[in-house]
């Protein structure tokens, strides 16, 4: 117990640099997302809408944990002589990743299943459960590795870590589960990116509790350290960047095929790298009756009361 | 009155990262929440988006009182062997709560009103009056909590509580009302999500006064202040982002409803948990008689003067 | 002259916390107002724009003014023992209103003469002649109670307290001509709202003075410099945010009439409080003579030397 | 060489408040002009949409610098009894402002420029000419004011100053042409606008040579800074805001005047000061030979290689 | 190896400024440019969005790097008698470049590559080819200039240099001949503006290695190192914003071409220094079968399951 946790040691130049190079590198990268997903999101219909924000408030939440890294990592160190020593600003670097993952995996399962093709009730039912698995393998893990003993205790880390594990087995399986029962309800190229997105999204998620044990089996020297905050950054970047630019193409597809299909119009052409996936179509102008409507809009004056036919306004007390 | 106020409390390691977990976490939830609001407003018909725009403004301002939360917290304390001891800084860790809800309080009773369908001089009246109980709500409860002896006097505690309470049991006896008046207005669907809504809202108000009550009852050590923490982050989570993803919902299905009765235009197709509810309709095209409008139009040059029928403009001196 | 300057007083701690409430308050509520006055800005057509857009950029300074006395405040008193010591920082807290003031009051006086139908070159000059009275009248203001002898003169306070009184009166006088003119040519409740607005304006400037007047009066002790602050944070409360959702009305309201009067297109309806006062009308599609067009259109190409008729375009040199 | 710098002078508190008023106020009105410039930009067609974009651009950059410019002076100062001491942070409060007008100088040209009528191969020449005249102006007065012995050299700040001049006449020739050129091309109120605009431009830019040429004639004192201060100030928000409303103006005009003509569309209507300018018209719909179209989408699949008439797609390798 | 890094350097009080110019001169044009791909996006179609999108996210994170380097030059060094003394913050003013680096060039091949007529499979593999050669490239660039010995080992900085240098070559080849193979497929005036940013990206990418191999061949003296800080500003501010307007002219000629071919539409016509290019067409309104639509429509209530036709939703479980 009296060896420092892994957030406080005492770092060499190189390593220093290298953990600067992830967290700051992690960090644009994100922000890049972030502006991405918000100047694109009117790319898809809002059918899949939901996909489209939940990945652009993971990119938010994720960039502004980053930015707390970053100062945390530069506030957190004093260069004497020729290496890095730590102080209290520095032992956040790996609870702040737990807090910011509480909010953006359960919203990473949102975005998955907005492009998954489960309607209505059941959608309503799986959307809640896996968010409520996520946050909960999220939370069990912070216990793990941040409250009890700073996770410097090896039982509490095994124990809290078998409870998240849990919670992910569940994971893993309710959303292959929603991935292969959608895939045949789409065409061949939304499907395939669909399978691609799949992969890359639950094989990331498989470093995190590799990182996790870490402690569990090794000394964790400045190298391990290191080795953990690249590990955490590149499994952030690819589970969020790579994920999400690959969710955002199914539904760029499933719009472009409802389009296609009749099912349903959007204000602008789908193009995928140059090729033309569907025509802009506006929606139909609103088709009246025009005698009844110049009646009832013979009515409607500045001091109307408002009332409209199908709608029981309550203005009385 | 010797005894610290509870901001004021040594904290150890494992409480106080559990205290972060709340308040960052809160935070980042919040900032999700209001890129949440402000993306998806426009799927909201203009008829409920006063609805949708006090959403967001109260996300923005919870937001930040969760910033000023965190700043304080992160800087508040200082690391001395294996506690934090605080300094000045963590003395508003309550009181900004407070400040949060003198604006955001009001304007969940607007988000909530503005999808039920009171209307006109009704609608006015019972929005002035829910919103100046919640304010007079929140800063009497500020008086007992943090202005009279520092929250540490515990009549004043009682006397300012028991005023507060009285605002509350009117804030609820007229949002039940008009609540109860709206629902048989709107379709089954829309009716459920309101009544849920309700319920997320006014059953986590109900949270804030027992936590409140605490000091009265017990002493605040480190366990008693994290639960206060947690408490309070949890309730204002789920009564601002859980309550407007609900009442966003009836806002959304309201929409839907007004579009295929005719009542109203959307230009976007209203879905749901990929249900479509409403296709996109666009307005009607000025209908103008042809020969009245290019004579009209045949006058106007950049030099007109503007006077347009039914406009008085006063350009004489 | 050896009396501290007001803003320089050691706070007690209930004391200090009100002032706390009222500038942390009165700046979340500006923040909020921003966020609605941005993303409201469209339920308005281009005619009433420069009132909506007005309203935005003042909420803005403000809101950044607010931000700024905040951080003075915060950082501005040390607590030793039970009271707030104060240092430099400090000295600003009433000086930034100045300034800030310097920007918006002019900018309210747009924001209210461009719901009024004065127009043309009418307008622009008594906008000009508005904005200019409620620039100096800050400015002279700003001599007396900051930059001569810190505020403490009495004598000067007085005097230019007077010179700037003298514009408050021409701006008051102005601005009732202008609103008195404009009533009758709108409708009832468009007329009602405006007159509201106008109250609510004209009533908080009315509570500047005031306050300017106290150190002239009345030892400034601790609790009338609470008094001060937290007066001039409701006066800004009111006469930004209230005054802007009033006017903000007026301006729905008009378009609302324009629309109906078929004198203007708007691409959304216009409801006020669940009542419908306008149906959304797109504008009518390019009218071509198509043979015309598609002979003009023949020549188009990418290399086209972009003449069209009625453009003297000058690509000679 | 023994005086100080004027940045670097110790200052008495009214001067210093003087100042403060200048930097925040002209800090909070290019804010102000910021948010007007982003949301009013949609104003304006296409056409003359370079001069809104460079508007909104330079005021961002303006913005910012002031912000830097407070900052700077805010901490750059420490009281001592009745007098503001300077420290290093305090250096910067001239050169910022030359590092700023490297950017926001060439922008000016291009909003300028842009509402002009010169077009194609000549526009493209005489922005260019004019960017890099404006550029190297504000590069070499750098120069003299600050890299050659901290603009303490009376030879350095004369010979730069007129290398500086000798640009900025060519300025003043090619915009005067331009402008001269272009009026005859646009209707009666544009043009008076236009050239109200060139003269507000040109004669507020007078100013800032006569700035720089003060250390040239007298001694440095703390009012003579004050004064440089507040000029460069005063004239930075008239060059910036006051010139960016009125080109604002000309843009929105002629975008009234091409519609009104029919050489564009716009879709919305153009009001100015309350006058109707040009009403809202939106595109013809595609023009679709139907039966064409059916069997060319007929072949539009989401598989579809996406090749259209008129485009060579290079998809082979 | 007792040489200092060039980043710690005492600096002159001249050369200190020049930096200063060059660094936030370079931040306030980034700034500037992220403004203007933020507001003209939409001036391209969908069809070259990613080529907009790509030059704005950037734009973003480039704007964020020089805001590092520019806080990082201004706390990093300390003013002592007529010097500035470097201290640990200073230390980064060259590895925040790299990492910033490490995601802006890959996005700038794609900016290229989006308004290259490559598509399909082609362009993804193309896309993922360019942009890991990128990545790697500046990562293995840090390894010599940062990570290893501190950029002081010249064996490790020619080693990773040429290794660098490699994958530049690669990068040089393919994009060059994705330019080549795409300018026949466009008009003329889109061909000379593609081939123009080509030769601007390429040979501004060109001055980075030069930079680089400073340290190799000549004592880097503060004349030196301001001369590459100087040189990188540059060359950044040509490749980002310089690169950036020429790609965006090409989208928009191209846009205009689609829509004069009737390949595609787009709801605002496309000017280019004054020159028409195309009219503004909006898309085709939905198309439907009255009969069939209104059957459908019939049976679509709030409770409609949302099976649409060409839609499988699973809503079982």
């Amino acid at each position: 117990m009296d060896t420092p946790t892994p957030e406080l040691q005492t770092m060499p130049l190189g390593l220093y640099d290298v953990v600067q190079l992830a967290l700051l590198g992690a960090g644009f990268a994100l922000f890049a997302y972030f502006v991405y997903a918000w100047t694109t999101r009117d790319e898809v219909s809002p059918r899949y809408r939901p996909s489209a924000i939940a990945g652009l408030c993971l990119a938010g939440v994720a960039m502004l944990a980053y930015l707390l890294l970053y100062i945390d990592w530069d506030t957190g160190f004093r260069l004497e002589g020729e290496v890095w020593v730590p102080n209290e600003e520095a032992r956040s670097t790996e609870g702040t990743r737990y807090i910011d993952w509480t909010v953006t995996v359960p919203l990473l399962t949102v975005e998955l299943l907005a492009v998954c093709s489960v309607a209505g009730a059941a959608a309503r039912r799986l959307r809640f459960t896996t968010m409520a698995a996520a946050f909960l393998m999220i939370v069990t893990g912070y216990m793990g590795a941040q409250v009890l003993s700073e996770g410097r205790d090896t039982t509490a880390l095994v124990v809290w870590g078998l409870i998240s594990t849990a919670f992910f087995v569940y994971l893993y399986v309710a959303l292959i589960g929603a991935v292969r029962t959608s895939m045949p309800t789409m065409g061949r190229e939304a499907a395939a990116s669909l399978r691609n997105a799949t992969i890359v999204l639950l094989s990331s998620f498989g470093v995190y509790p590799l990182i996790y044990a870490i402690p569990v089996f090794v000394d964790v020297t400045p190298a391990w350290f290191t080795a953990m905050q690249v590990g955490y950054s590149v499994a952030d970047v690819i589970a969020k960047v790579g994920f999400g630019v690959l969710t955002h193409k199914v539904a760029k597809l499933r719009t472009a095929e409802d389009v296609v299909n009749g099912a349903d119009t959007h204000p602008e052409p789908v193009w995928s790298s140059h090729v033309h996936k569907s025509d802009a179509v506006l929606p139909e102008l609103a088709r009246v009756s025009p005698s009844v409507l110049s009646a009832v809009r013979g009515g409607v004056t500045p001091a109307d009361d408002g009332r409209r036919p199908g709608d029981t306004g309550l203005s009385g007390r």
